[in-house]
This record gives structure tokens, sequence and C-alpha cells, in this order.
């Protein structure tokens, strides 16, 4: 068989397994572990606090393509979605490792560009570049490692979203999308839409400040938004064993997105990479995180009992479920398949 | 200005420059980092333990083909070159994450075979593989981060060199080298010899227990043998800023290579990919060494004032120096270009 009929899940799986059945449990290593594989980052007991890691790659013509992207943008973006990462969990990033893999011809002063963009992310966020690896390749491949950490005992995770919890999410939803869509279609509008749009997607600012935020406030499930919000709704549920219902109208749409693309409500629903957070909580603790952070915080529906055969039902404003898809899309068969494992 | 013009020190020194340009002394992480960019691996203080951390790559068609190494063994030296670098610093390997770009086309089953070879290894040194991140590409690039720490305050370092230490290495060289060049040039060699020049170049087993002795020992500057042992010797030199004269004839050279290689002199001193630790300390620390460990150490040189033009040179058996080409190869130049910034 091959991976793209195995899909995503399927080879998440089986990695998963494969890993586990060698696991060691007399090691240390193991046994201060306390999320493996499955959740946005790893995290282990540290001798203070809990300890953080995540890694995550951004691949030429996969993700990106050096047509629309900048260098800058990809220094950025490289290490922001690792960032995000440690944010989803409630973590703050503390230390960054930069695996590169970059034709020859490739100018110097790109690499310049690339670098000083990473460095200045890294330095809005108190995080040391520590060290990495550079090779030649036929393709450019960036690999960001962010280990960060916890102060408080409690995480994030994907899997403790309760029945009756509300969801809500923070910001706005289908910028990054619809920036790639304008970017993929050339699709012509005014320059101040067409710099927002093109950030949204090339320039995201993870959400370490909220994830703190939902921690101290008692959240205790999150992810952040890379697959969609669908697909990472439906990773929370899968992870919790819960269903979700979803009042598609209460989802929260950039209104720029809205404004110029007709099928503003799927690039919000499915578009991903907003890096905004997601995030599962009673009534109470969402109304204190509404009053504790500085961004719209959105309430889109609630968590229910597992359904088939999706876990994420949709609903319009009239109360009718809305079919769609299962899954957002199929990672290995779509061509932008990302699929993480942390 | 093209990376392959630059080459290897210049890019590093660039990304290094500008990491350092943007460092805020202010933040915990950089008051709190003990080795940065140009080691084997990062090393900050933890609360108890010195942290440390290094990732490094595999890229098909650059450092290895699938025509000649099997997804067994692709999944075990993933894994052990980072091992590795932790080894070389001293320190004990405790976390790993994978980064897997691969071919929706590539077989599951290869990936099966992939990840029980990692899990296999991994297990053998008590680490816990906790996360990564998969992807779409149209090359495979393995990328792995392991993270481990120091229990010891003192940790091998390339920096620390000082001139009178002799020069001293673990094992034998050349077997790696010999092994690419058989697969490359498909050598035919009998079953025995074939199997052990494969295993040397695809199944190495890095030097973690050695590596512990020798700071136990006191030793305090080693490197590992990845870019060759002229090439890494001289990033010892360069960093200790001093310079190092090799008797080549004192060079232990695995006996199969020798046997049944020519050019055997070259593949121990440039071919790389050996693994063995090669290292820096005064007489009585080496002879101390020598007891207490369960392999080979070979003297083959010592730590003199540095030198111009090469900093490390060579002599043969009657004392004359020998010609070499400056830095043994050219990253960006070379097609099987690796370069390590940890």
């Amino acid at each position: 068989m091959k991976l793209l009929e195995l899909g995503e899940f399927g080879l998440i799986d089986l990695i998963n397994s494969i890993i586990y059945k060698a696991k060691d449990s007399q090691q240390d290593s193991w046994k201060r572990l306390l999320v493996g594989i499955g959740d946005d980052a790893a995290a282990w007991q540290g001798n203070n606090y809990i300890q953080l890691a995540t890694t995550d790659s951004l691949v030429q013509n996969i993700h990106f393509d050096l047509d629309s992207a900048t260098w800058e943008e990809l220094g950025w973006k490289a290490l922001a979605v690792n960032i995000s990462d440690i944010a989803a969990m409630g973590g703050i990033p503390q230390y960054a490792l930069l695996s590169l893999a970059v034709p020859g011809e490739i100018e110097v002063s790109n690499i310049s560009k690339f670098c000083n963009s990473l460095a200045c992310l890294a330095a809005k966020f108190g995080i040391a570049i520590v060290g990495g690896n550079l090779t030649a390749a036929s393709d450019v491949v960036i690999t960001i490692t962010v280990l960060g950490y916890s102060k408080s005992k409690s995480l994030l995770r994907r899997s403790t979203a309760a029945l009756g919890d509300q969801i809500a999410v923070t910001g706005t939803l289908g910028l990054s999308a619809a920036g790639l869509e304008m970017l993929r279609e050339r699709i012509s509008l005014d320059v101040e839409t067409t710099d927002t749009l093109r950030r949204g997607h090339l320039h995201p600012i993870p959400k370490v400040r909220e994830g703190q935020i939902l921690v101290k406030q008692g959240v205790r499930t999150a992810i952040d938004i890379s697959d969609g919000l669908i697909a990472d709704l439906d990773h929370i549920c899968e992870a919790s064993k819960v269903g979700a219902r979803v009042k598609i109208e209460q989802v929260p749409v950039h209104p720029l997105v809205k404004a110029n693309f007709p099928n503003y409500r799927e690039l919000a629903l499915y578009g991903g990479e907003d890096y905004e957070l997601l995030f599962t909580a009673n009534k109470a603790v969402i109304e204190q995180v509404k009053q504790a952070v500085n961004c719209p915080v959105t309430v889109i529906g609630d968590i229910v009992e597992e359904t088939a055969p999706n876990r994420v039902v949709l609903f319009d404003g009239r109360g009718n479920i809305i079919p769609y898809k299962k899954g957002g899309w199929e990672h290995f068969r779509d061509k932008s398949s990302k699929v993480e494992i942390t």
C-alpha cells in the first residue's frame, strides 16, 4: 500500500503504534513523559517546569513557492508555526533549532533576509536560536524545532474536551487561506487588502500570550488552527472522544475575506493556517477568557456526545445540518499535505 | 553571490552574525545559554542539569539514495547521527522528534521499516520519541532533533583544546567512507566484508558511553567525526584558536579498509561519518581514558600554536609535511555537502 492510499490518520496511527511498541517504561525519559505523539507539542516533567518541544517543516512547492513568498516571509512563517504549537499548549517558547536544506544556487542575500526575519520573530518572543543544521538539497526544506516550558501544571490539551463545553475561537478566520488563494490565482485587490491578506498567509502572529491567558483562566482544551477549523476541531473530538456542533453563521470570518471572496465560508471553515486558538471550556470560563484577552473571542458551538459518520456537525442559521466532506482534506492526497504528529 | 560561492564557513559565519545581532541578553533564554551555534550541540543551564539539543538532516540524493540504502538503515542512521552529537558533548540523549518529508508514492511498509529501526535504536539508548511532523515532498528529507542532558557541569567542547594537548581518536576510521565507495562504485567484496562496510556507513553506533567516560576522566575537548578526521580536527583548531600536528601513520585505519582500498589513507583522513570521537587532553588524562574505555584509543598527534595556511598539518613517518587541500571538502560545492551549525 502506498502512503497516498493510507492517508494521514492511518500513517500517524502506524507510527504511533511502532513507537509505543518499543516504549521502555523503565526509562526515565518515558517515565517523565506527559504528552507524546498526537498533540500540538510533546511535554515531559522537567525538574521545575514542564518541558515542551515541537517541530514543523515548510517544504518548497508543497507549503510555499518562491514565486509568491519572499525569504523574509519564509523565515517568519517557519518559526511562527512552531511557536504557535507551543502557544497551543499554553507554553512559553524558549529555544529554537533551525535545519535548512537549500540548493547551492540560492543567493546568499536571500539567506540573510531569511535569517534576519527569523531572528526578528525570535527576539519578539524572547527565543534564543541556539543551533541547527545546513545541508544542500534540490528543493528548499525548512525544519524548525522550538523548545519551551510551562510554569503551570496544566497544559492545553486536545484530549480534555468535555460534554457541554462551549467551543470558542480567538480572532477571525479565513485570512490565510484567502491570502493563499489570492497569491495562487493572482487575484488583483487594492494595495491595503493585498497586504493584509498576504500577511495573513505569510506573516502569522502566534498566540503565545493568549495561550497563557487561556491556561490561567482555567481552559484545559485547545489546538492552534493550522489544518483548518473543522479539521482541527475534529482532532480535538477524536482525542477527547466527543462530538461537536458548530453554527457556521457564528464562525468569525475576517471582514476582508467576507468582502472579497464569495467562498469566504469555506475559507474560514477549511482554509487553515490562521494560527488562532480553538478551545473548549464551560461557559463561565469562556466569559472570563473574553474579559482577559485583548482579541475577539467567539463562541461557535458546543461539545456533544460523539456522533457518526462525522464527529463535527455543522448547522446553518435555521438549525439545519450542512453536509460536508469528512476531514477537510486528505493528507498525502492533496498537494498541500501537511500532517502534524505532535 | 550564490551559496556555492560563499561556501560552508562563510554561511555559518553569516547566520551566526545575524542571530547574535538579534540577541537580547536580558532574556532568560539567552542568559541561560552556555553553548550556541558552533559546537556539536547547543547547551543551556537547566534547573538541575545542563540541557542539550541538536538537529541533523538526511536528504535523498545528497546523503543517501534509495537504491543503496534500505529504509531500516535510514531510520537507524538519521537518529544515530543526532545521538552522536549529544555523545560528542559528553551528554545523555533523552528525547527525539522526527520530521519526515516523503512522497505520497512511498510504500507504507517502508515507513514501518524506517520507524521500527528508529524505535529500536531509540530503545537502545533509552530515548523516547515524543513527536514530530509529517509532510509530503518530492524528495525524502529526514530531520531529527535529539534533546539530552549532562549531569556533569563540564561538557566536551570544540573550543577548549590547549597547547601541548595530545590528539586522540576512539575506534578505527575509514569504514563509513569505504562503505560509501563500495556502494557507489558497486565494488564486489566477500559477504562478510561487504556487510561490515555497509554497516559502517549506514549503521553507525554513537559513542554515548565513551563520551561520558571522556568527561569523567577529565577530557574537555571533543567532536564526533562526521565531516572527516581532518575537517573535524580543523573545527576544533578554529574554535580553540590553535594548530594541530597529525602523524598520518598513527591514524588508526579499519583493517578491512586497509586490506581492500588502495586509497585507505584518504578514506580515514577525509572520509567522515565514522562517528568516532576525536578529542584532545594532556597525556595523563589520555592514559586514564585508555584504561577506562572498552574501545581502542589512539594518539595521532598534538596541539600546537595556530599555523597558516593550514591549521592542521600532516606529517608522514619520516617527519615530512604532507600537502593537502585545505578544508577536506567544500560544502555547497561538493554534492554530499552537509554543514553542521550546532
